[in-house]
């Protein structure tokens, strides 16, 4: 007994001593009614100052495990109902057994089967990768946050601590409101919801958007984001995908779609900026004909300001929510995760003031409301300026990057139909009897993973000649390296 | 013009001004094509340094706002669509006006109609206001959570904001596994997934459980967490509540409602210790009752950790799931917002793996994952033995203030039945002719705000006469002060 105590560093003793002697009772090691080694002989025992078991044994008594006699001791206490899993005394419940599996419903199922987790590409260390459009964290500029973070926990810490509201942090959301006035956004009579990320405020639409008594309809590019088109389908939505050209969304054909009017689409999800997985930015020409075509037939547009930020040249184009000026059918989706950090999870819904207040009710049922920690840190680096700061940096880094790639694949896949104009990634359209799936087979043998690209179409057994190529996060080298492998593997299959 | 500049402290200059001319471009003050001032003569125009001018300018030309001619100056670019609602040109879309409030369906709706802040008592200030039931943020020690914060970050900032783990941190996971396996809990297949917030968790499992086919069932005790009630209603599910005694659920009714079996039940939501509203403990012999006759039903449990840590005397209880041994039909749901910090959105849905496994995908689906920030704060803070100091404080705090509440409500409360065994709050029963909201409108008068009761039973006409007393942001001049208002006004309803 005792030997397997074995203390670690940076932790209290006493809290260890409390917790080792608290499992030795729950284990049933240390009886009802029976008196604990002496402080004294605890410390000997565990080789910890007398203190140290003085402090854990009153800890202890506070946590209802033992009572103290005075000058007798401490006893453990008659705990109630604790586990008999340890002791080996029966209960009835501790064999129930529950078959889960059979519990979960079409959604919970969908939802594993849609997981691309779950369905990741393992491939051994060493691997060059090409599959993440994360940011690369050696850009981050940690003094900054951490600053940030001080900054704001020094001006109103006990307020960041304790409940804030559904609707968000107000100093952020004057912030972002001021943010979009500067993309050109109308902000009258609209207003902003605060929500996790751009997954969450997309979940919160859909979720306030899906008609009660039928399935739903919706209108986007295709491909288009997997998660988007996840999400759509976990809530029920039918998809019809519009094909993408160079410059975008092809008009002619949502025109047609829409003209038919055998259905009646519930709204239409595009990405008109570094649309993912293509990289294309949609013309000003088509951004207008869009609009123009979703007003004329009265489907709402939640847009998608995926990477927005990542401009790396040309004249600033303002997104569609811009476009509407004072009109109200567009819901614009904001996050800085791309560009800034992932791991604050910070989203933004622009829209029409009704139905931000709506949204604003469903964001509280289901998760009260995001970090204000996240969000307070996120506004004290805008405020702080950083942020102006770290997107040069940034910008200027990914350019090379997105240089080098494009370079890279006209160099070693002179058989692809490239496309990307900013962002994080590029897009890569090979002749129609190259599958890209065997094609990973094979670069995963030499080392190199990237990510087919009929994840991001709507259709099953759509864009099987496609892939996307992440580059944000591998090294200037492995890019050359990987590229040249994709090629070599590439010329197989042609 | 130029006079509407108004500098800011705290914020660097050269932001300030790149905001400033964006703002006059956005606006339409300087055209296309237009030549800004040069740095110099926009320097003593702003009376601003000139080297913020410049830094102003090139910002303004890396967000694509401007051109610059070299040896000339900056010019206003040719903006791609940018808002038309500003220089008073028009485009189709900006008057369109969409009816949204019209194309919210039954979930939104319901969610604004249950929303019980979008309700809430609004009182003058200086108002006595025993609504709230969060913490008492001056017990918040600041510095060990900035302590945390920064300790963390030293060892893996860079990893903290990058995207984590849908399934949560898994520093966190592993720390919160030992935690229940303290509070008697056999962990062996059983996993975590963090979510933000009990909220969240409960809100996930909901749907992973609500059948697909039909409405749901489920059973609760009555009255409940109004949270519960509302998320359980959003989520389809018919609710049969069983009604409460000073120990706990009345056993004898849920058994008769299992047995008839008329209803087929999904799932049951409980709260043993500390329940909300009651501040009812579960008793030991009732625990063992209620786990065995839902073993015998198949129906799976919910347990609501709620407030467990702020026991104030008596020995330890184990949870239900504690009780459950290797049994795996209890799923608990743990948080620490209303004892530590409620603005770090951190809880955990604590089951078996093959559930969670599937909440997982859910959680993924939903919001990717759960601030990292948060979740390590939590970690580091829990890891250097803080939250046992806290807690002791806290618990200090709050039993003096249930003791005094207690007192008064004894006093000058005499004709009520009076529930809590813990917590945060009191429940009041009045005799039946007492209607409590009329009893309210009486106290805002009095400058005294408490919750109505009905608001937590589930059936409409429930609990009329019945409020609960939240006392933790409550001074004590206060609560001697507002309870004795309380009895003045009730004693002319009765």
């Amino acid at each position: 007994m005792y030997q397997d105590f074995k203390l670690v560093r940076d932790r209290p003793v006493a809290i260890q001593v409390k917790e080792y002697v608290k499992r030795l009772i729950i284990k049933g090691v240390f009886r009802p009614d029976q008196k604990l080694p002496s402080s004294r002989e605890m410390s000997g025992l565990l080789k910890v100052s007398r203190n140290s078991v003085i402090a854990a044994y009153e800890g202890l008594g506070d946590d209802g495990f033992t009572y103290a006699i005075p000058s007798q001791g401490s006893y453990v206490a008659a705990m109630v109902n604790h586990s008999t899993a340890y002791n080996g005394e029966t209960d009835g419940s501790s064999f129930w057994q529950m078959d889960w599996k059979a519990r979960m419903n079409d959604y919970a199922v969908s939802a594993v089967e849609m997981d691309m987790m779950k369905q990741g590409i393992s491939a051994p260390k060493g691997t060059i990768s090409f599959t993440s459009i994360a940011p690369d964290e050696h850009l981050f500029d940690l003094g900054d946050v951490k600053r940030a973070f001080l900054d704001r926990m020094a001006i109103e810490g006990q307020v960041l601590l304790n409940y804030g509201y559904a609707k968000g942090y107000k100093p952020l959301i004057e912030y972002l409101m001021r943010y979009m006035e500067n993309k050109g956004v109308n902000t009258n009579g609209k207003d902003i919801l605060i929500t996790n990320g751009f997954t969450e405020g997309f979940d919160i639409v859909l979720s306030a958007l899906r008609p009660s008594a039928r399935r739903g309809a919706a209108i986007c590019e295709n491909p288009t984001h997997h998660t988007a088109i996840k999400n759509l389908k976990l809530q029920g939505f039918d998809i019809t995908g519009i094909p993408m050209e160079h410059d975008g969304i092809h008009v002619e054909q949502l025109e047609a779609v829409l003209q038919q009017q055998t259905i009646r689409f519930d709204l239409a999800y595009l990405t008109p900026s570094y649309h993912n997985p293509t990289g294309i930015v949609m013309s000003p020409a088509k951004r207008s004909a869009v609009m123009n075509l979703m007003m004329k037939y009265q489907v709402p547009v939640i847009e998608d300001g995926f990477n927005e930020e990542l401009r790396y040249s040309g004249a600033h184009i303002a997104p569609l929510i811009a476009t509407a000026g004072q009109g109200n059918g567009v819901i614009y989706i904001g996050s800085l995760s791309k560009v800034l950090f992932p791991g604050l999870r910070v989203g933004w819904v622009l829209g029409d003031k009704a139905l931000i207040d709506n949204l604003e009710s469903i964001k509280r049922a289901r998760s009260i409301h995001t970090s204000t920690i996240d969000q307070s840190i996120l506004y004290q680096y805008l405020l702080n300026g950083n942020f102006d700061k770290y997107v040069k940096k940034a910008r200027m880094e990914y350019k090379r990057k997105y240089e080098l790639t494009k370079t890279c694949c006209e160099k070693y896949l002179p058989m692809v139909d490239l496309s990307g104009d900013g962002g994080l990634h590029l897009f890569l359209s090979f002749p129609p009897n190259v599958n890209t799936c065997q094609l990973l087979d094979a670069c995963i043998e030499e080392g190199v993973i990237f990510t087919p690209g009929d994840k991001f179409f709507v259709h099953e057994g759509e864009g099987k000649n496609t892939l996307r190529l992440g580059f944000s996060r591998v090294s200037d080298e492995n890019i050359v390296r990987g590229i040249q492998i994709i090629g070599k593997q590439a010329h197989h299959f042609i």
